[in-house]
């Protein structure tokens, strides 16, 4: 009996922790969210010398309660889950554990300051409040799309490559190192500075002839420009487009946003598209907990 | 009978400053549209000292000329509204207001200079002018496709200031701050500008490993500026494609356009979207006035 | 019957002149851009003193025959219009007057340097070369989906100029004349040279306030270049899709395509949207001559 | 009979040089662009004069064995082919002969050093790796939109540069050689880099009617952007469901994509459409050779 009370307790806290489903688990992620953000705000302080040199006391203190609060956050996630290892070597494992481990190195080692901008991927752990229901919708599209037009986008970039190491070559033997086209790798990137618009104006054309050579690059990125935007809203207007049709046809396509919309989340094998009614992991047949 | 002449008297004037169907109402809204133009151009002409030394007193005389006419418009306001409150506490009452109070509050107190700007603001009053009929279908279904596509495009900012933080404390890791990248923030707006192709080039990176990262980052931005644009464009492709469907099947789009091209605003609760024959206001109930 | 064999000169010279259909009507025509982009190019060298100063008197002598064969041109434009002041007060009209006048206005006053920039204007009239059959097809398709989103443009060209009033003023407070920011005017043009993510840096925000704002402004530039390539996007496939359908349902559409096929040139009005085998002016009623 | 096994031999080498089916054909595809990668780093890494100043005997021997490898390849290409001028005419036999000369020419000549560069062209040939058949339907209808739009997009980078000349001659007159306006043809320059959104800021108005006129070619160019991505926006969007519906209504299409899946290449003409069980070339008649 206390085992099963155990259990309980652990099938509770997995589902605050990994769900968004209930109040508390809703809470949970706020709170998460809350402190990523102060924890990216403190590691961006403390980059501000005039900031640090003030309130230096302060903002360690502040960093390691967010450390001590993510330091517990890991453990109950470890805890709370059947296969830990599987969590732990799962992309969200890994920043987990880089975004908590920073604080105690630099208080054992003193010096590992590098190790504190591992802390910045902490902020993809904020993918996580997508879980919560009206935005996973969009951005599921958004990432269908993008699969969809990929083998066409790594076309176009390798077209932006090759144009560049081709434009990039010339510009340094036109213009060379007296303006500023010091070696072919430096004129390639000022030629990907060009073609993409950015255009900071560091390295910029001097002669005539590279003048003109540079009308061409930007002119072609003009060009260029079009052909990613012409793909991804061609695309994304095509997958839009498949399911306002599956919308208009059948029915079905409700009970599948249905689907989406629950956050239930797998004790075993972290598994999170389940059916509303699910009684067991259409996964790995593990038992589903609900309230 | 007197005071049916005052009601009929403050109703004709409710029909001038705040529809734009009768004459009278298109000609208040143009007259409106100069004197704000008037007035921004005032505002900027202050701000170069080369022409504010010469003129200095003819702008200002023309400044309290346009500011007596604005409080003018916004008195007439007040007393037309049946409930000046709301129209008060409204987003143009707000602003009807910060456009009128500076020049008071620089007469009486001198160093409130800085509350001049607020008169820019007065510039969102054009706004009101697109009341006119023309404009308003367009803008409407522009409002619509962004509303549609809110969400992806929030999901779209995210992945932007993602993608920026981390990317920022790299660059501020690999430049430092002899480059230029003297702290964190300060990589993370360097790195927006770049993303976003701006490139204003005060900062740029001289490193050649910070100028690979640069090349991924530009590469980067280039194809994250196709994902707002698709979504943009299929919503509103999508949206301008149904409007045609339900003006191609049945009849009743035609009426659903006529009423938006009729500017009546109820006195009451100043509700703008009437039907052309209605003869009380369908949110409040309150009678509707026609010349 | 003399005067018949006048008009039928000048009737062929009208062809030959105003038309592209006939082989010395195409002619014309190359003939006529050849000495355009020659006389651009003169311009364009002139203005290069190091070329200037050594082949003056080559380019001066160039430019007097070209304005001598622009002369002799815009003087049979003249005669072979049957309605002489109407071309004249066209817009091609002014232009071919224009790029004519200048180079005996410098022999008769000398110092009228300024007016030689009238012959760049001599470009627009590259555009009537665009008369040749296949270009129109694609021009008139563009034209049409700008026109039909010119309401939303000017919606959307309203919304950046507002947007650009009131951040320039913002960033005029924030930053001060300290920073390049000396005026409001200036703060503007600075303010649309980031929302179209131009981004020159001969002005960059200096303080962390001023960055920040910058970063709002540079997201927002970014979402807003969404919106008119969506419009023009969503109108052109749907102007496209549109002839497309009327050419697979029926055969009237090739017949409207031949239209504009034919560059017939009415001598009386100058119309020039004639079909085939037309007899007289749609426009006019004047008797059409073919070969 | 030895002729037979000679021949035998050389279709073996075509199969594994020209195609990309066979395990080995797949297996020299990639060596190559290994060592085509190889060799551009090389050329690069050279132009750094740091490390060109450290290692320059091994990257000189490296560039050597790459020399050789490539000169291999194409003595092996000429041999294998039944048509050898018309693969050295071609486009690529061109680029082969380019990026293997270099070498010989600086080892006879010593100060060749400019036609080092020609080898950056060798990069082109790695296009030819994209015949791997996941890539070619992805850029084949990238082509098709492309060629589809073909005359739009001539038309407005004719737009482009008419409105460059055009306001490049006023900002020449406006701003003036302090200004860094010193003739028009930089002044076109710097227009070019305006309208696409570059900005250098190498060169940037300093008069309030330069930055006026600034701001209209600016606001210009982003309204110009959107034209030639909606048009190969909607081109694609069009070719694509023209592909799709082709799949749904018919069975054929899978058929027609199996034939791009091939990559056989006709041992004559070098044609590379050929249906997989094809015998004979479909262009030229001559004989198939299969494994």
């Amino acid at each position: 009996m206390e085992s099963n009370q155990k259990h309980n307790w652990k099938t509770k806290l997995h589902e605050i922790i990994y769900e968004a489903d209930t109040p508390s688990g809703k809470l949970f992620d706020v709170l998460l969210l809350f402190f990523i953000l102060i924890s990216i705000v403190l590691v961006m302080l403390e980059s501000v010398s005039s900031i640090d040199n003030k309130y230096h006391d302060f903002l360690y203190f502040c960093e390691w309660i967010v450390t001590i609060l993510f330091s517990i956050e890991f453990i109950l996630r470890i805890i709370t889950v059947k296969k830990p290892f599987k969590y732990l070597f799962s992309f969200f494992g890994v920043i987990d554990f880089l975004s908590t481990i920073p604080m105690y190195l630099t208080f054992f080692f003193g010096g590992a300051q590098a190790l504190v901008t591992l802390r910045a991927l902490r902020l993809l752990r904020v993918f996580r409040i997508l879980k919560l229901a009206r935005y996973l919708g969009a951005s599921n599209q958004l990432k269908d799309s993008i699969i969809a037009s990929r083998v066409k986008i790594l076309v176009f970039l390798f077209a932006v490559m090759v144009s560049s190491v081709v434009f990039g070559t010339i510009m340094y033997l036109v213009e060379g190192e007296a303006n500023g086209f010091t070696n072919i790798p430096k004129s390639v990137y000022w030629c990907i500075v060009t073609l993409t618009t950015v255009g900071f104006g560091d390295i910029a054309p001097q002669t005539p002839l590279g003048q003109f050579i540079t009308t061409i690059i930007m002119i072609l990125g003009y060009g260029i420009i079009a052909v990613p935007t012409g793909i991804v809203s061609a695309e994304y207007a095509k997958s839009s487009s498949k399911s306002n049709e599956s919308n208009n046809n059948n029915e079905s396509y409700s009970t599948e946003q249905k689907l989406h919309l629950n956050s239930q989340c797998c004790i075993n094998c972290l598994n999170t598209t389940h059916q509303d009614g699910a009684e067991y992991c259409h996964n790995c047949g593990h038992k589903m907990h609900h309230d």
